[in-house]
């Protein structure tokens, strides 16, 4: 096959422009231009372990022995997409930043659920005249952060826009298994339980459209940890992305009689932010959990912070969350971070 | 949280337009005016088995049960995209025949493994202003073809495009498991063996942009069923998305000693086409592998059809595929379906 590119003019009304490679894995590249097998080596890099993935890129599908990993043979799989001009401001932020969330924000769902990952799945759609360098500078990005959290990319897809402003869409799979413990849902959350959150909230989007929703690291380690500590008493956790307020009142979204109160100046707020806006601003990509048992006050390198509580909803109270000041009033936080529109 | 619109006014120079629904994978809605809710039950609608997907949509990772299914504890994934104006011509099929082969391609990919598919995921980026009915529609198509082959769409998400004109982009990822007789990979082709296809070949795009490139069903029965038959003898298999030159060339790659020698007069072509158009037509997913053993004339109800052979490659020649013509003129056919442009 060589490294050339082929032009296949269908009957359709369609003119192709593709490219396939030994190191792809079905799949198919649509952009001219473009050094499209350095692309892929840097995607498929060494790195994969032959015992985890004995089937890699290449083939039809990759394979994946879990056999040793899957506890009672139950996976965990996910799908999030990172859109350019809706997730990320490409004019101001890098590649390999650009690249780095799209894995890591699928990884942060793994944290959630105190998941182990072992192994991703990319899919692209590159703007229009995107310059090899930065095509490899994401996909760069991409694998650095993917291998770093032991989820190899093991598949991907990759095509170019036809027009003009087509935004860059990088869509993330992830493979990942629970622990012998089993996995954290969302939805367990008891009257009584603690709720607590790690790191510190709000301030994520810098001024100049980079900040910390471009460069943080999911909690795995933290997730899986808290889970070791806390046994059955970990009851339910998310990791917060559009904000405490709205992230909180999901984990009570099948528990209508419940209400989880939030005391503001317990609030990890990051610097300089207020607790609104801790409550507010969204993509910490933190775990917020509700527990009982004892909470650690760190795990790993990560502060651990009680911030409030679930108690049994008052009649009447259609509050899913509410923010007590250090003035006593009461703020009802439920879908804070969201204006309504209608 | 109920079904309302919500806006997000980051600090960010991005507006974000977001929905979550209970019903939702992690996946996030960012598209205004659409009847979300609806879609998303679209998706996750019943069918869905709590035995083998303890963890449904709503959740911020899907949970499958492949303990009792995965052999050695072995799955197989990939990832597929399809793109409006690339793979399909969204003004001359329906959003059903899109989402249809949007899940159907991507299933194929499991055939040729002769894997038993387990569950999908979907991400897809919706046309500026796609109406809520063209949305369903697009979504209904995928999840009728996703549960007719066993594949429930356990996680997804959803966004529309800001920009107009921006293209349908639909990624799918499948999970399948192998039988017991484990994956045909890709490259193990013998001197000595049999190529084989399954069904016809040629014609798929028909001239209104339809055609079975868009109705066709994924052989993934006639691939366990080939693998059942031939055991071991079953050596290397693909699906033919490209073309039987091309794809055949591919089960080549790793094996730069052998050809596979077709017989013109033999292929299967389907109705109204030549042996050239039956090689580089392309997108007819069928089956193509080879094997030793007794090659069987039929599996469930499609037709397999013994077309070449794989030799030794004589020494200077560089032909991956050759058809020998009915007048024994050969043709080389590595790249058919392919033009260069470089």
């Amino acid at each position: 096959m060589g490294s050339e590119l082929f032009v296949k003019f269908y009957k359709s009304p369609f003119l192709a422009l593709k490219w396939r490679s030994c190191h792809s894995s079905g799949g198919e590249l649509a952009f001219p231009g473009m050094n499209e097998r350095a692309i892929l080596k840097q995607i498929c890099a060494a790195g994969m372990d032959p015992v985890a993935v004995p089937i890699g890129p290449g083939d039809d599908m990759a394979m994946l022995d879990i056999g040793a990993q899957a506890h009672e043979g139950r996976i965990l799989v996910a799908v999030d997409q990172l859109i350019g001009g809706i997730h990320v401001d490409v004019e101001r932020v890098s590649m390999a930043e650009i690249g780095h969330k799209a894995v890591a924000r699928c990884l942060s769902d793994v944290a959630a659920m105190a998941g182990r990952p072992v192994a991703s799945l990319v899919a692209a759609v590159l703007p229009q005249g995107c310059s090899d360098s930065a095509a490899m500078e994401l996909f760069d990005g991409m694998r650095e952060t993917a291998m770093r959290h032991h989820a190899p990319i093991v598949g991907g897809d990759l095509s170019a826009h036809r027009i003009g402003h087509g935004p860059l869409t990088c869509s993330v799979t992830v493979v990942a298994v629970p622990t012998p413990n089993g996995a954290v849902e969302r939805f367990g959350a008891e009257a009584g339980d603690v709720v607590a959150v790690t790191g510190s909230l709000g301030g994520s989007f810098g001024s100049d459209g980079a900040g910390r929703h471009m460069t943080f690291e999911p909690r795995i380690g933290e997730g899986i940890m808290l889970h070791a500590i806390l046994g059955d008493g970990l009851h339910a956790m998310i990791d917060l992305s559009d904000g405490l307020g709205t992230d909180a009142a999901h984990l009570l979204e099948h528990s209508p009689r419940l209400q989880i109160r939030i005391d503001a100046k317990a609030i990890p707020v990051a610097s300089g932010c207020t607790w609104r806006q801790a409550m507010v601003d969204g993509e910490d990509y933190e775990l917020c959990f509700c527990a009982s048992g004892e909470i650690p006050s760190q795990v790993l390198d990560c502060p651990i912070t009680p911030v409030g509580h679930v108690v049994e909803r008052s009649p009447g109270d259609s509050r899913s969350v509410v923010v007590v000041d250090e003035d006593g009033n009461e703020h009802d936080l439920t879908n804070a971070g969201w204006e309504h529109v209608s």
